[in-house]
């Protein structure tokens, strides 16, 4: 989660508040007479600023190393893994550079910068891309420099990489980097304090260098270049790190060094690691491993144990407070590990009611419309050109660019489950419409379909139903039983706990609101009755589409949007980061249509009764919201769809009475 | 009231709401990559679409005239004219070009233009300014134009202008601007659109001009030079109107035209004013007058009788709808008449909880700092220059520039009151702090004071105090009672109706919430207590002040604004109309400390007691403001400031029983 000033539950106590208020409230650049209160922009806060603040506290944290995965599914499958891993709330997260995956490649989902990009803006983790230099034109490097600038990306491991070959006899390329000392300062010439600079440290050495002290002064040499931070190369014994943090100091290499520990959780896997590091493992653990090399249980436990212990003694010194870990793409010993240090710190609470991102463009974003509540990563996707983002108000979105939803892009192409696995789910054969409302039907309740399998997923939502769709999961249930195929809803709220379980988000001892809300497809008949029944609630807002688009009932002002959540919280203005807004609604109904045949449809033949079901809905149904604005009432919307749903049932009737009768 | 859409209780009936919205949705001037939703303004709607729509939809409306005061009390008493007229909702007001006035003069308050902006700014009122061209330069106009422009002033009545001299063989001057065609042509070639321009209209002809065709072909002439609308000379006889009316249409002058009503109010005047317009008085009324022409109410009924009829008379035909009264700056007889015809529509109901202005720069402002809620007019005059105004958010007001308040400004040189009537509410004599607490006690309780008077006024309020004071009264008048000076305060509100006569505001069918709120000087001893006991209430909110500002003690983020009003209404954004802005404080607390001595301070002599007593309490006392979080639960701030008194009152009896046991 992105570390920003507005989410800080305790801004007063913050030693730089003023410092940081006058620095920001400078004349704006645009403006020739600057004498309006400014927009106060929630600051994003450098990595580095943020880890010397931890130490400044006391306060221990982690961070974590993945390597790139070298197919789609193992993209999909790490992706996942930066998820579950991202709730312990790592400092920050790294990415290697790998030559052999196309890494600077920004179309290839796999590559080092794709996933790093993905780990930033779509998991809400705050990014470090390694970097390698040699053997590459200062071109090259720049250009994927900039690559990882435009993905917002702030954090740059640099390093020299491995020579192509493995021939001893490398030699430095004339006038190329050929040390990561020359893309440090690469780095900090071209982009200043853009980007926070990582180097690698080696408490045993670097394996090249000819001497211990050699190296240290290599690393003072990175460090004097302008690199904030050093991570260290693995190692298997305490000592060995303080020793060379103390070596360190003595010779003024004062930034931070964070430890990088490997949990040992193969025999093959640790002999592999020590061969390229060419690392000598202590005796004391070859003779520990040597006996249960072949169970992998014991080996992983041992790994734990060890890790565990070599963690303690580091933090207890006082002088370290921050560890680094090679997860090697694993999660369970080193969450584990974690766990034991007691660095996991699982918080469910969220800072606003929906997922963040961690680039520091965003970090004032505090308004999004309530459509892609359930498809944040499509919302984050289409929003990544804005300039700016909504924070106070939404405003008028007229003139806001949508971009296009390119569904090669890596979260739709993947589906998380295989066709296999979603026809079970969404069903092997579609012979009538009813058929689908039992999919969403099953979604909502949780009750089995057809084959004993609860539907887990709809392609309308990213992750799983929200914990507040629970409050109105019987209404729910009812309505999409009898075709009232919701795709989102909030009950109202009149004030509840920030804390709350269910509905909170945001800092302690806030209040939080909801206008109740509910979005769905349903059939022209039932539109019509609708239509016929909302005169009769003027409070209730609503808006009805078609999917070309062509029919469009509202009576919304159209560059008026409706706050549907909000929060009050003590010693800040109102925070309302849900709205419905009628201009964003026509751009997220393309998308919402879309989904029935793109990735719904494309699990059955083009010319198959299943697929010709699903069209048929497409193009037959019609998206409709509903805000109830009288949110300290009971919501009125579920009396008015079963108004709805009787009024187009008894029609229906009449009309089969009619045919009878004749 | 400006009518903006913000203020539309059913926004989505205008029929103009998609066009209005795509031609505010274009490219953004400043930005090149405009993606971001912009911020939606709510729009000035010109005075001539104002009253079409009027016309269109068939309401009745009025206008009505004023001439510029001779004396600054005069003005004074004009002004508080204007707010009470205003109550009864005129679609604009006008004030008249007296060229014996110094009408553009912008340094004299009882100035033409000065009083326009005055009412315009301070009083909330759409104002049209009346400006002559003849015997000017050229220079002189395009200047006097611009002041207007520069007040925020959109429309102007323009008119010829007598001749300096009562010859009746004037001459136009060469090269200048002879007729009021030549300043409408003017007004349109200079400012395009940016002005409405309304022009005069002769239903007997201009006393001038050889024949009343003639005189309607000028008319003609004056509108296809650009006039927006028409406003007519007074006449006596609605036949008289209707005529010229369909003359007018005729000959295709097809602009609203709005017939000019004279409230017949005293024989003298109206002699006066028909010799001046050179207008002849039907035998009939001269008839009717003349028994009564020594009983002034018997000649004011009749006025009204005649104005009420004439004016049932025009608007029965239904092709007028608005009418335009010259009120001779009298407002008994014309708001008489307007309460007969059913126009005076007094609303208590406030679209924002505070006083609007009606300047158009202003529309979208929707936030201001709660220091300023009991001096709107200080508010709008130190903020005047500004940009843009907040509306979303009110953010970081680190930037923010606010004038400097001038004292010799009309509303603060001049006090309704003389200071006698000061003298009596505040007291002749000043011999201790007591006498002072005794001030602010009556004020807030209503109580008598010494002098057996209701203090009704203290120099920190322009205006009486509001509705929702009465519901902590008691409270108020306790702490006052002991040397808790409030200047300032709401209660807490959770939810109440935005209809609730007390504490709504904005459209029907809205909630309307407060955090308690409460303001006040006091004694160091109470500051000192109060600082022990505010860290057992960390959802309290402070700041504490002293005069010079080297004391500042606060719990808040200085760029962290809190709202305190904010409403919640049906198919809008929450809006948070006021703020507690920490750093909007330093600069209120120059002016709140500022009027001790500026305004009480000045009844007395420098040298004396009561001098002395108030600038005692100016110099030592603390400005200090309470925010209670909790706002759905009582509000603690009574604890907290209760609990401070009872601490600091026991250290002095403790400091006395201590001097008592020496």
């Amino acid at each position: 989660m992105p570390e920003i000033d507005k989410l800080c539950p305790n801004a007063s106590s913050q030693s730089d508040s003023s410092s940081s208020a006058s620095s920001e409230g400078g004349a704006s650049p645009g403006s020739s007479r600057s004498q309006t209160p400014l927009h106060w922009t929630p600051r994003y806060h450098r990595l580095i600023d943020r880890i010397n603040r931890r130490i400044g506290s006391g306060d221990h944290f982690f961070s974590l190393e993945y390597f790139p995965p070298r197919t789609a599914n193992g993209a999909v499958n790490l992706i996942g893994r930066f998820e579950r891993m991202g709730h312990g709330k790592p400092l920050f997260c790294d990415i290697t550079w790998h030559p052999a995956g196309d890494p600077s490649n920004t179309e290839k989902p796999t590559s080092s910068t794709c996933m790093a990009g993905t780990m930033l803006n779509y998991c809400g983790i705050e990014t470090m891309l390694h970097m390698t230099c040699c053997n590459m034109t200062i071109d090259t490097i720049k250009s994927n420099l900039q690559k990882a600038k435009d993905l917002g990306i702030r954090n740059i491991l640099a390093l020299r990489g491995d020579p192509p070959t493995e021939e001893d006899d490398w030699k430095p390329v004339e006038g190329g980097l050929n040390y990561a000392v020359d893309l440090v300062r690469l780095i900090k010439r071209e982009y200043g304090d853009h980007f926070v600079v990582c180097v690698a440290g080696y408490p045993q050495g670097h394996p090249e260098c000819t001497s211990y002290k050699e190296d240290l002064r290599y690393l003072k040499e990175k460090v004097d270049a302008g690199a904030d931070f050093i991570i260290t190369q693995l190692f298997f014994k305490a000592e060995t790190f303080l020793k060379f943090f103390k070596d360190c100091r003595e010779i003024g290499i004062n930034c931070p060094i964070l430890p990088g520990i490997l949990p040992i959780q193969a025999y093959q896997s640790l002999r592999h690691i020590v061969k390229l590091s060419k690392l000598e493992v202590p005796q004391e653990i070859i003779d520990a491993i040597n006996p249960i090399k072949d169970n992998d249980e014991a080996i992983r436990n041992f790994g734990i144990h060890h890790a565990v212990e070599m963690s303690k003694a580091m933090l207890q010194t006082g002088d370290i407070h921050g560890l680094h870990f090679y997860t090697l793409n694993r999660e369970v010993a080193t969450i584990d590990i974690l766990k034991r240090l007691g660095l996991w710190k699982e918080e469910v609470r969220k800072p606003l009611p929906w997922k963040l991102t961690a680039n520091h463009a965003r970090c004032k974003e505090e308004i999004r419309p309530i459509f892609w509540r359930c498809r944040p990563n499509s919302y984050v996707y289409r929003t990544s050109n804005w300039d700016e983002f909504p924070n106070g108000r939404w405003g008028n979105s007229s003139a806001a660019s949508f971009g296009d939803l390119q569904y090669y892009h890596l979260f739709y192409l993947k589906s998380r489950s295989t066709r296999d696995e979603l026809m079970k789910l969404w069903g092997a054969e579609l012979t009538c419409e009813q058929d689908v409302w039992d999919v969403f039907t099953s979604y909502i309740t949780g009750e089995p379909n057809k084959n004993g399998i609860k539907v887990t997923k709809v392609p309308w939502d990213d992750e799983e139903l929200s914990p507040e769709t629970s409050l109105i999961a019987k209404e729910l249930g009812e309505i999409n039983r009898q075709g009232v195929l919701t795709i989102n809803s909030q009950p109202s709220v009149n004030g509840a706990p920030s804390e709350d379980p269910k509905v909170g988000w945001g800092t302690s001892n806030g209040y939080i609101f909801q206008k109740a809300y509910v979005e769905f497809f349903t059939s022209n008949a039932n539109v019509e009755a609708l239509r016929q029944i909302l005169p009769e609630y003027p409070l209730v807002n609503f808006h009805i589409l078609n999917k070309k688009g062509d029919e469009n009932y509202t009576n919304c002002h159209e560059s008026e949007p409706i706050a549907v959540t909000w929060g009050v919280f003590p010693g800040r203005e109102i925070v309302q980061p849900t709205v419905v807004d009628p201009i964003a609604f026509k751009t997220w109904k393309d998308e919402a249509f879309g989904l029935w045949l793109e990735t719904w449809g494309k699990l059955y033949a083009p010319d198959s009764r299943s697929h010709k079901v699903l069209e048929d809905i497409s193009n037959n149904y019609y998206l409709v919201n509903l805000v109830d604005n009288q949110f300290p009432k009971p919501s009125c919307l579920w009396e008015v769809i079963n108004r709805m749903l009787d009024l187009a049932g008894n029609k229906t009737d009449d009309r089969n009475q009619a045919i009878v009768d004749n």
